[in-house]
């Protein structure tokens, strides 16, 4: 297929994330990087340009204008998405400059610096009826994708219980008092919104549990905390949650966990079996029933019974391990097939699924939910 | 030292738990089974002291008849202690009546029926000044010991979260109608008391939570289900919890986590570090910093910074795995080792110490702390 | 049954391993410590018969004045065995005079201090009709049984490769200069033979191998090396082995592998399949195949297709960790019903197997055939 | 940096390697893919080059015509180097003519057909000043990276023992025979060369063992088996190992370790320290002392004492896992780099290594030296 045209927000060279898009966007060839805004400082983003070998009348100064000037290129040249990576408060107006432009969005999560934005997106994208994902990336690993597949066909019957983490220890100290960039922006309310721990992981574990169960969360209750004095927005959240099944669980989130990496877990828990699976070891699925041995579920390895969604998400054989951005990458893959398909007037693969804006609009009705109980002392509030 | 003489209720030879004391008692010489009212059936209780090699005339049929027999023996004869090896309906009186009768007793968890039974005992142990244990052994284990320690030395610095698990499977369905005698009673209201999980398994992450930390839950909110219809007590909970420090956490008890065996769990993270410990994994602790690798601190290592009162209570040298039996058998020790002191007016170290009336009190208020905030829809209780 | 009595030879206080063979003799209530040689230093013997509450009349100076002593006590009174755990070199003078006397023998590995000693104990214990154990107790291991029963039920079709390995750290340093107890007898020829690390952890990994296969090794290519210098013994080994059925393998044992603790494990490759069991992790046993995700097998989990003699062997549910002394406790009652049923004339059952005189002449065999090839440069010698 | 141009030898759609070598090449966007020769079937080859869309002028039958072709090309439209990714037979020959063309060369590993072939070709690259690569990608991995530094800074001491493994199961059936490609080849005298398993998996071994160590292998004594009747070449060599430095190893290679998949492993043992790292969890490296807890380093971690080059290997933060296109990749990068460089005039930095010719005839020479000592029952042959 002939590749998919991307224009990037965001993503300056000091930025870690814009260089993970950019790996994760290539690695199979469905995507080329033609054009960014990639700072709004014009000499940082000429300089990105520059050193990824684009065009220099296709590096832009501002979203605005990389929007307005590829909008007038000839269609065969100019970029077919834009890949939004910067921080909330600068995801709406570029999203929505862009669908209005008629370009398709990806966009980093949470969606929106606030709940209203998210859904004003929302209704932009049903009017325009373009492509809009959103990079809830740890959906992308092909042991997510099994389990949202055994759970489907039934092999853990009815789901009871989900314990959903995400706990990390990066942000134990006031980093964001010396200028750590990622700490800076994500604990500052002007630009990250109204939560910096629920905002930036919980969500994912939100986002993860509900894709693998199928499920939806009814409603919850939030013990939610700022551990780090004088930190604005929360570092820590414990969160109660009852499912639309009548399923129960705990969503655990932290930046305050010392010591942890990044580890993203979930386990769920059904009446005929269960599974557990870890971000960081994350070529496993572990899958355990009442009457026999633990089984270790391992990516590539060709039992004949994964799922074809799982062996879709797969590029190597057993014992070559697949990583973070390769999860990133399949979800931008998808995307990517997704407007090629949308281009040719063809269907897109159900199989071949990504994170859409109603994940996203999801993700923050869920911040503004966790928000709203932790204000009030972890009553239970509707999702 | 002379070896400490015990008297058995319960355990008779088809009861799982009764053995597992029995070896735990014998395994480092101090304890010396020397009678026992091993079953309410005359029959049960003869075969087992047959098999134990008891001399008949000290097989009771009640443990009525085995207190004042004993009573009445000359002292280098009856026994020192009572253990308590019944379900929870069967605590009170005969831990009642040997106190009253001066014996010491050693109790199971829970401590007792109900919340007020367990304050008459204590009130009772503080009028006699005898010594009662509780069997909450995980607090035996020799990295729980090195984690409390740790945490008092202040490698953790000021504790901010603690997540305690206890998930386990095997009520997964209901098999208390099939007569699975373990099922059976902790199921039945009549004879566990208001809790099936939080009173079975809850508690010892209570008091695994408490120990480690030397924090005091403050305050709890607990969504407490039946998940397996007809079931008529609790058999899962998940519950916000806050310390007396400004600490918060998780406890998540499970009886229905398909799959899992018996996988108590503590992660404690501080402001310096955190820890974590697996019961299943027992002879490693994880210590985790903001500035270096991991760390795998394991029994029997010989680092010359571990703390005394782990290698108290550490019989091998690493890469020798001890497990349940011997973190029972530690507390057994420490028990017996506190009457001998007793009886010989000496003191008792403080490094050799067990889960006393204080811990099991606290467990009692706990299980109806949880079932009450349960009953309010999860609403904040203190405790 | 009534117990089994034990005279023991040495393990005087302050020898570790006296202690574990007194916790895992009596753990199962089956034996029972009637007297001892604990010392060849009087003082000593008797400080340790005292602690051990034994009567004083039967604490002795030495072996000789045990063996003779005991003799001539009434049958109900007297020793029924004894339990040797002296350095290599008194192994072969105390069974030697056991079985003279009519008694039955458990000796600690390597069997004896030269091959030539061990064939004549072993020509003794036919001669005499008595029972001889040998403490390999790690294949006293649930799941050591297991894996035996798997591959003997041909769950791994037939076995083409085996790979022991048994890694320890200890001597890494010369630390018999010091005085360290364990090392100084060990690294001495005078005490220990002709080897130190093949004799004390390569038997185990080579009993292991065959106990588990079923297979005997037929010929065998070894590197035997001693990395410290001065020491006057073998410290590293490595292995080519070569089994009468056509399989290949390594036995790999090291006591300069540092950092290593006691991290005995094997593998065994099948044309169906193949297991893994790490002593250091002693509750699993993984089970492999071609067409399946990886089996966690677990000691108590219940599945019915576990093997009977593995249930036998297994004391604890699901999730309660066994460990070391329960697997010597294995041994020591297997040794002891065995005993028993000698006594009464019954038939012991095959499934309480334990490790016997042939078992502990094939080490000693092993061990000098080990060092023969080393000093050949590795050159295949036939077992 | 301007792309660096690659031309690709072989890889059409089907061979899995083909894709993992585009992938890795375009991780991080130094390398463009311009032409290939991706079959011998020109059909074939066209169709991979049309799905990758590249010029089809520049998508060639064989790999002579692209050589000649590309040759004649401007210099800033030609390829700059030839990456041959065909079976081992079809290594020499367009490496050699790529050479004589002046291209630079990455070539799959093991390098030919025959040492004399590899020989050559190092001659050759002597010759011609032109970079030349081997795809040992497993050293780009950033653990082996910080292995091998650690021990360069002596963290270790003096090496004492190495075991390096490579179980695989994939070849434990005569799966050769159902016409599975990767196996048809591999097990092909005619194809492959004088191995099978020694040089496909036993050459990473082997080169991992001397890249971390900074050893060179002085001997080695191999016994080496076919386990699948009928199968032309070696399954399995089980190998002792002696280094220059007096160290002694194992090197274990198996494709008939039923159930393995890829699990290359290797641990390294000096006097001070020792260090474990395993292919399928890559991303971390166990460091164990005689004094202290196992340390599990990290990727990613940002310990400050990580040496520049493990740094330098590394895309993302800690907890988000890198694998094996990442390992790659890195190959790719240096190498891509190096060519850069070259062209520049300018000097490329060591700390961005790759495999050269060196390391390539060195796995030449193990191969045949393994065959041999195989050949003759395992006697020692000097490397």
């Amino acid at each position: 297929m002939a590749r998919v045209k991307m224009g990037m927000v965001g993503g300056s060279l000091e930025a870690f994330i814009g260089n993970v898009h950019r790996m994760a966007a290539g690695l199979d060839g469905h995507v080329e990087l033609v054009c960014g805004a990639f700072s709004s400082d014009p000499k940082k983003s000429k300089e990105t340009g520059a050193t990824l070998n684009l065009n220099p009348s296709r590096v832009y100064d501002s979203f605005k204008r990389m929007i307005e000037k590829e909008k007038n290129l000839p269609e065969e040249e100019r970029m077919d998405f834009v890949s939004i990576v910067t921080p909330n408060f600068l995801h709406y107006e570029p999203a929505n400059m862009a669908l209005e432009a008629g370009f398709h969005v990806l966009c980093e999560k949470p969606l929106a610096f606030s709940l209203k934005q998210a859904q004003e997106l929302e209704k932009l994208v049903l009017k325009t009826n373009l492509i809009f994902g959103v990079t809830h990336n740890y959906t992308g690993y092909p042991m997510v994708k099994e389990a949202r597949n055994m759970i489907k066909g039934g092999k853990l019957g009815k789901i009871r219980k989900v314990i959903a983490e995400y706990p990390q220890g990066w942000l134990s100290e006031k980093i964001e008092d010396g200028g750590q960039r990622q700490a800076d922006w994500r604990t500052d309310p002007d630009r990250a919104g109204i939560s910096c721990c629920v905002a930036d992981i919980g969500t994912h574990a939100e986002n993860l549990a509900e894709y693998t169960t199928g499920l939806k969360i009814k409603e919850l209750a939030a013990d939610v905390s700022t551990f780090v004095k004088g930190r604005k927005l929360d570092d820590d959240a414990n969160i109660l949650l009852r499912f639309d099944n009548g399923a129960k669980g705990v969503l655990m989130a932290s930046q305050i966990a010392t010591g942890e990496e990044n580890e993203l877990r979930i386990r769920i828990y059904g009446d005929k079996g269960s599974l557990e699976w870890l971000q960081s070891d994350p070529n496993k699925l572990i899958y355990k029933t009442p009457k026999g041995p633990q089984q270790i579920i391992k990516t590539g390895a060709g039992y004949h019974w994964l799922s074809a969604q799982t062996e879709a998400h797969t590029r190597l054989p057993g014992g070559h391990p697949e990583g973070y951005i390769e999860s990133m990458a399949n979800l931008y893959r998808n995307f990517a097939m997704s407007i090629h398909a949308h281009k040719e007037g063809e269907e897109h693969s159900n199989l071949l699924d990504f994170p859409t804006i109603t994940d996203g609009v999801r993700g923050m009705k869920f911040i503004e939910k966790v928000i709203d109980s932790g204000k009030k002392n972890a009553a239970w509030v509707s999702l």
